[in-house]
């Protein structure tokens, strides 16, 4: 089995979620909406997922829905923000280094007429408060943010965020894309302390399965759903619930907020072997990003090309990332770009995300195989430009 | 176990999907847009997916789509349409007994200002030809009619209403919801011989799994995504891929083509014998529909509401439904009212669909208790108004 360091891009599935699946699609199978008892036993088995996710989050259940994944719940949050109004006036506010599923929907929505606001962001990573402040104004309809970015880690502080938007207008709704934190930083309190309205989940991302995600909608905001049919989840999103994905969820939630503190520690542990090594090997490696989650450690080497190292790690048995999956073909960084950091930064860009399965021996491991390819590259093809 | 006769609500998963399911969560976790050898195994399995779907349709299996079930399969396909002109103008046709994701996806773009045309049915709940050719205009962007209707099973002549509307108009496109057909009626040639521009498939209605299903689109016609972010599947559908959702598809799949002529051999020997059965109970039963999938039964009771009778027959170990699932509150058929039956045809509309792992005793039972229910029924509150 290779040593797999891109947990940010997916997860090995938990036995808890894979023993749920199984035994729903197998027990389970009748369709929720329907009214006897083969539907009334999926339905009651979406409700306890439901009560599951909704007291980790410490959240109404009916705040909760249930979408095909992250990418589904980003672009709905979105899109529902700015179906709210007619004649496409308004204001969207987002950052330059969001995932792919939140900027393409701001870009669709721009093209579609929209004004659309990309915030810069410091080295770091870092909104500017000034700057987010100066560009909420009366016509915004929403501003989205991610709790922690997908290819650098960096962690935004939300509460801090929504405080100023709603300072600025009230009305102004606020969208985090929580991917990446859900179930990895201590966010029990997320959703209500930080004030958002709407927030994104995934599955895939927690050792649950693809396929699956989750949408947390504040009561008595007005949505507009992305996908229509038979009014499921209280006509918030239609389609046949996928009961054993959706059960499989919360059983993944479960073992992730259990296990959040111990999870924590590991991670770091590995993280900081790493980041130690990196640093004995010289070279000018460069850590990007600022205030970082320990899941995730984005690094660039100089006059090495992220995506010709990735391919001799994985030669080694290492799976890392250059950039996100979701972005498979951009040749540089496009948060590094964001950053404002120099070319060889965006280019160079390596990401290792971790998770408690991952070992501090694979960590070693990691470090062996990297001093020996880094030499090796350096020698050969492996400069760019 | 109950009897299920309900099966165009859902299927129970088959054992080759829930291994396939079971086999990539394991092995092939990997998300299948990441470059390392755990995200390229990943993606085997879904192009290995997509070629079985693709051989199985004969179409080109750039033509398929992945969707999260055919309800985004059906909206995304309608919507696309929607999106390929400015300012809201043009007419989009369907029919008055489509199902909830196609009738709900027209009355939101009827409520933008497209002009909407439901086309009315005849008893027997076919299309007048007339009234479609006379209904395709100039401005005509789509046409959406199912394959095989989900409540009382009539099939559409899809081939002879495509040309009629390619007839009139070579540049409007054809929409077919064909979850219902799909792996049940011989429909190996039906994408191309119909000559249909999209079509929408379901994979938990064949014994697959909920939370997959597959939209076809003709190649080199335009599509514009109703999901959007990574660019996942050729830009066509993004978020990380199901990729043990899709392989179930593909094995479900695999399983009703190879026995689609005995599984209908055996379902319409059940749909027989309940017909003949119930004919002899006589009581005015009327059966629904006139060119009907042999999967599908749909007939009404005079003086006897459906849900009444569901839920007898339900205490009495027999699942059927009034209905589909998706119109869960629906208190009589959309359809049948659709048919411009009488009232109480609508009202006492019961729908029993099968399966090929339904047998001649469940047939024979259900006729034992639905012969003990209803005179039951008779004498208590089971009339209405």
């Amino acid at each position: 089995m290779p040593v797999y360091f891109d947990n940010a891009a997916t997860t090995k599935p938990c036995e808890a979620a894979l023993a749920a699946a199984d035994r729903v699609s197998r027990e389970c199978y009748g369709n929720p909406s329907s009214l006897h008892s083969v539907g009334l036993a999926a339905e009651r088995e979406i409700k306890a997922a439901a009560d599951t996710i909704s007291r980790l989050l410490r959240v109404h259940e009916y705040s909760l829905v249930f979408t095909s994944g992250g990418t589904e719940a980003n672009n709905a949050a979105i899109l529902s923000a700015a179906k709210a109004v007619r004649n496409r006036r308004g204001r969207l506010i987002t950052t330059k280094a969001e995932h792919p599923s939140v900027a393409e929907a701001h870009k669709a929505l721009e093209q579609r007429g929209f004004d659309v606001i990309y915030l810069n962001l410091s080295e770091n990573g870092a909104v500017d408060a000034d700057e987010l402040s100066n560009a909420v104004n009366d016509d915004t309809l929403l501003v989205s943010i991610a709790h922690v970015n997908s290819e650098t880690g960096v962690i935004q502080p939300i509460g801090d965020l929504v405080k100023i938007v709603k300072d600025k207008n009230p009305a102004a709704l606020f969208h985090c894309d929580a991917v990446q934190s859900f179930g990895k930083l201590d966010i029990n309190d997320f959703v209500r302390e930080s004030g958002v309205d709407t927030a994104a989940f995934s599955s895939h991302k927690i050792h649950g399965l693809k396929g699956t995600g989750c949408l947390y909608v504040r009561r008595g905001e007005a949505f507009t759903p992305l996908i229509m049919g038979g009014g499921q989840q209280r006509r918030m999103r239609s389609g046949t619930e996928d009961t054993a994905g959706i059960v499989a969820f919360a059983a993944a939630a479960e073992e992730a907020f259990s296990k959040m503190q111990s999870n924590d520690k590991k991670v770091a542990e590995i993280k900081n072997i790493i980041i130690n090594g990196i640093s004995d090997i010289g070279l000018g490696i460069e850590i990007n990003g600022g205030v970082i989650s320990p899941y995730i450690l984005n690094f660039s080497i100089p006059s090495v090309k992220s995506e010709v190292l990735l391919h001799a790690l994985d030669a080694a048995g290492i799976c890392v990332s250059a950039g996100t999956a979701c972005s498979r073909k951009a040749k540089s960084s496009p948060t590094i770009t964001a950053y404002g950091l120099p070319k060889w930064r965006a280019e160079g860009a390596l990401r290792l995300s971790f998770s408690a399965a991952n070992t501090a021996g694979e960590a070693r491991f990691f470090l062996e195989k990297i001093g020996e390819i880094l030499p090796r590259l350096a020698k050969t093809g492996g400069k760019f430009k």
